[in-house]
């Protein structure tokens, strides 16, 4: 027999009332489902609650409110900051059944999304009427749009069209008392009072809770154009994306370290897209509409950046399966996996002139404590985002607080952020609240206590 | 001798001891100044603090909050809606001290602006620099960075970059009780927390004053290419929209109804882009990086629409000074203010698909209670925003009140908002209310009471 908190005894019977028994999973159910991507975590909390509709789960935050019950919010679990783990007195509210697309608009290109279709599910489904949604991620069979929204997630195209945040022209949101707050326009402009989107994109569900969605869609792109290039040094890196920065067909720029490039493609002389032996390689991507104009445009970016002197070896994918398996190698992480670990993964944000003097100074700080520590190194540098991965040998996760301590301490003189897209959730909260100023800290305590002054939604997240 | 109010007298002599004498303006130097576009409307205030930096202004703000000073905030004074009016025993502060450009960073494409710089300053300084900052508006020579900020103001090249939302990575703040925020990164991506700038965007001084902002810049364009077509009929309008998004290079897709296009040019015939009698005309512009290959996707997107027969006549700009010459049509404002006056503006957002009906229903509306109203119709369609002119005749003014509330009533059934970028400033705090949810009203009075409690910062403003 499950056993409830006091608080959720008091309410069970009511929220049975609300969802119906299937609504509802306790026991075993709670426990075999895991909170994290990397299935290692149970999830705890006294029940799992899984409404039909927005209604429903209005009913049940109400209940929730009226009973001080905290409450965790569950889109598709696939996030790495911890935003989704909670405690055995939790009850947790899963969107899984709020899986439907209710419109798709022609004219207006854009849908209407309930928070719980996958991502994946999403794009499909845009694809199949000739358009197209270009937030994505490799989860993107399991991470649901509500929680890509409370989490504003990026991606690799974030150059062309933005994080979560500039795709998003409508939510419907549950607040933590159980009002139901609706700005669901398809709107682009509206200038009609505060944009009260923004206060729930990128909260980590500490306002309420994200239930449907207006998301912007564009053409489905028709040509598809992808390079995989050297670098000999960084200000030429740099050179190259401001050239790259012309191309308006431009829709990822990819950055990879030679650290990276060993260790992803360790036959690189026989096999890899470019002989190995340079600093930087760079994976170039354009998608558009017109043939003939998109390979001019693209050919000629890569010869002035050869006859600038910015390449050392460039070569573009002749095919649709070539342009895969240079993404292949970009996206190398199974190698990485084998190779570091243990290690830990990192998600920083560094303005782009000061890129490898921040990388030097972590290297040094971290060979100082660890002499046999390892890099591997990439990112979106437009986006001014590095992927960083770090082992110190079989101990590393002994010592990972000191080494994440010793690569957050180094970021602010550089104009750093300690998480670019993955959000704070629950890990990065003591990180968090070492960076930012006592005014942001301030502000931000401010907008949560006005928006949930019980502190019941996400209470063990962010700060 | 001016007459200061009470509370104004209490701090007036700290006020100058932290801006000096010249930061302060009083008496006939107040009142000759206007606080609205047209020069109609003198500034009315005990003083007009202009403070040097972000110190001062913190200073002189947290000395009113200390005296329960009510304050509003005065960028370039631009606003249509009353954002800048005050009263007789308010403090103003004005920006206008606070106009470097403080850096342009070439490899991050990035500048940090103080925000009484003007739009078209930093325009010029940066196309200095080979790039771009994709803001503009009609009023630039005065509208001040901080103002476009507080107002997220748009313009005509929101399709391909955004308001100025979009284009802003970071904001230093002085909140209503002297506290400065800064959170002044130049990072494109930053999940560490909320994303405090989106609460300061398009707030309208409500939670706090702006002191400087880190823009994002794109690379200069250097081709230019616009396209004036007429098209026969609502649907074909928006399959030309669809097809035009799919031109990477499209910069503007604005619509003129017959009504604005024989008024703009009543010689068409003779001498208009394209011969009139048709129900639209649309503005079609590209701004790319590479002639051939642009010019070849303009002209053939151009001849797809030609040959789908979504196009009565066509005619491309065959040299800059023709780019200008048809923007100037679009522009043609000074001819309707002649031949409408007097009139009223509207800015409103409507759901592409429904932009006729709404139009019809307004219409109709109108001619039922004033049978000789007139229209004059244009907007950036693919961006839902319409400008809509409505004259009743001589009496126009004597009955806007009225006017205003049929073209208000008729917008939530089609989706639609009652600004799209002017904002509610003074003057449409009542139809708001009207169109708002209590849902929606309620966080905005919530967030609005967490950052301004004692509401002192323009507090006749939104609501």
């Amino acid at each position: 027999m499950t056993t409830f908190t006091p608080a959720v005894n008091d309410i069970y019977e009511q929220i049975v009332e609300v969802t119906g028994p299937s609504g509802i999973l306790t026991g075993d159910d709670v426990l075999s489902r895991s909170c994290d991507p990397l299935s290692v975590k149970p999830t705890q909390a006294s029940m799992i609650v899984r409404p039909g509709d927005t209604e429903q789960l209005a009913k049940v935050v109400g209940l929730c409110a009226l009973s001080n019950q905290p409450m965790v919010v569950h889109g598709g679990r696939t996030g790495v900051a911890g935003g989704a783990y909670s405690d055995a007195d939790d009850v947790v509210i899963s969107l899984e059944r709020m899986n439907k697309i209710e419109d798709i608009c022609m004219a207006s290109q854009t849908a209407v999304v309930q928070a719980g279709v996958t991502l994946e599910a999403l794009q499909n489904a845009v694809q199949a009427r000739g358009l197209f949604y270009p937030v994505d991620l490799g989860s993107k069979g399991s991470a649901t749009l509500g929680g890509t929204i409370a989490t504003n997630a990026g991606g690799n195209r974030v150059i062309r069209w933005g994080m979560t945040r500039q795709n998003i022209l409508g939510i419907e949101a549950v607040l933590a008392d159980g009002t139901v707050v609706s700005s669901l326009g398809r709107l682009l402009k509206n200038n009609t009072g505060y944009d009260l989107k923004h206060l729930f994109i990128g909260s980590e569900g500490t306002f309420g809770i994200v239930t449907r969605a207006v998301v912007k869609l564009v053409p489905l792109p028709s040509t598809h154009y992808v390079a995989f290039v050297s670098v000999p040094s960084f200000d030429k890196v740099i050179a190259l994306l401001a050239l790259a920065r012309r191309l308006p067909i431009l829709s990822a720029f990819e950055v990879m370290w030679s650290d990276f490039y060993t260790l992803a493609v360790p036959d690189a002389s026989s096999k890899g897209p470019v002989p190995p032996g340079q600093p930087y390689y760079v994976l170039i991507e354009g998608l558009g509409y017109n043939e003939a104009a998109d390979q001019m445009v693209f050919n000629e970016f890569l010869e002035e950046a050869l006859s600038s002197d910015l390449l050392v070896d460039a070569v573009v994918a002749g095919s649709e399966k070539q342009c895969q398996d240079f993404w292949r190698v970009r996206e190398g992480t199974e190698v990485i996996v084998r190779e570091m670990s243990p290690f830990i993964a990192f998600d920083i944000s560094v303005e782009i002139p000061a890129v490898e003097a921040y990388l030097s100074a972590v290297r040094e700080a971290l060979r100082t404590s660890y002499p046999h520590a390892r890099f591997v190194t990439f990112g979106h540098l437009g986006d001014n985002n590095i992927h960083l991965g770090i082992t110190v040998g079989p101990n590393t996760h002994d010592v990972a607080q000191h080494v994440e301590q010793l690569v957050y301490d180094a970021l602010p003189a550089f104009g750093g952020a300690i998480t670019a897209e993955h959000g704070i959730g629950r890990f990065k909260k003591a990180f968090m609240r070492e960076q930012k100023s006592s005014g942001e800290m301030e502000v931000m305590r401010r907008m949560r206590t006005a928006m949930d002054p019980a502190r019941l939604m996400n209470r063990e997240v962010m700060f």
